[in-house]
């Protein structure tokens, strides 16, 4: 079998899985993002470093998000919806090529496409019984590959259980926030 | 009170409201994302349409995501973690912009830092027992506005209580996936 399938490493993969076997310390991811706001419902996330193996790696990318103009936005770019769903689905099309590359199954073309309702009665505080986010998110998963229905439903059912966006949506997360009031004395 | 704080148009916040409250029909918002793999870890996201107050409005817009090199990919864009935090992100900044403009607050400046470790056991399928997902995510807002500390504490509470994506990380959400399986007779 070829090391690299769909473009991944498989032997990088396994070599990486085996060290995070070995030691749950090196399986340890922190990801953080800063975001300023810049204006009406405008802002620009920036992505400066991530954690891996105890290393810390610089990165450089930012995110932009606006709402659109019927949302009081100057729809500028996506808005924090479908940014949400991107990372759904970015999260699981890299859990179907990785979970299809260890089994040496062959990926020729994957689409998901999500959808969602939001009941904005939430957001705009109307009705404290309203849910402001989802409750349920819709997603199709296209997926053409050198293998049987039977597999590919395999591994299908493997990337529910191990996708982080997929758990992060489908479980409660426990949130920490803290506020900074600048600039009074 | 000027009818425009913080860019937010609060007059056209108030009708908003007030026909959501009417006939809560209008206050449905349809978001929906199309993914395409690209190849290893590397995905496009397109943004062609939302709904609201039963039209739907074009849209044009892209996402990329990829991973980093240690993690298999070829660090072109944002990942999928990173992106979700955007996604958190801009949403509360939205929340605290309307919150503050719905109350006469002007704000100065607003950033939020957003933090999570992830335990890639979970991903890597080496141990059922761990969550691939984040336990529990800490964030920081920075907030510098015209109002003591009391109205901006209240005004987190409000955000807390109604931003939509603070509930998809802090609610769990149903997902209803469907695999198609294309190219098979």
């Amino acid at each position: 079998m070829d090391s690299v399938i769909n473009g991944i490493d498989v032997e990088a993969l396994k070599s990486f899985a085996d060290s995070a076997a070995e030691d749950p310390e090196k399986a340890k991811a922190k990801f953080a993002v800063q975001t300023r706001w810049t204006g009406q419902t405008r802002t620009v996330s920036s992505v400066k470093s991530y954690g891996l193996l105890g290393e810390t790696y610089e990165r450089s990318f930012t995110i932009e998000a606006d709402e659109p103009q019927e949302l009081l936005g100057n729809n500028t770019a996506p808005n924090p919806q479908e940014l949400l769903m991107a990372a759904l689905n970015a999260c699981l099309s890299v859990g179907y090529v990785l979970n299809a590359a260890m089994a040496g199954v062959l990926v020729r073309s994957l689409e998901i496409e999500t959808r969602g309702e939001l009941d904005l009665r939430g957001l705009l505080a109307l009705d404290e019984e309203v849910n402001p986010g989802y409750d349920e998110v819709h997603y199709r998963v296209c997926i053409d590959a050198d293998a049987t229905t039977e597999q590919l439903e395999e591994i299908h059912q493997a990337v529910m259980r191990t996708s982080p966006n997929f758990s992060n949506f489908s479980k409660s997360i426990r949130m920490v926030p803290e506020l900074v009031v600048v600039g009074h004395e």
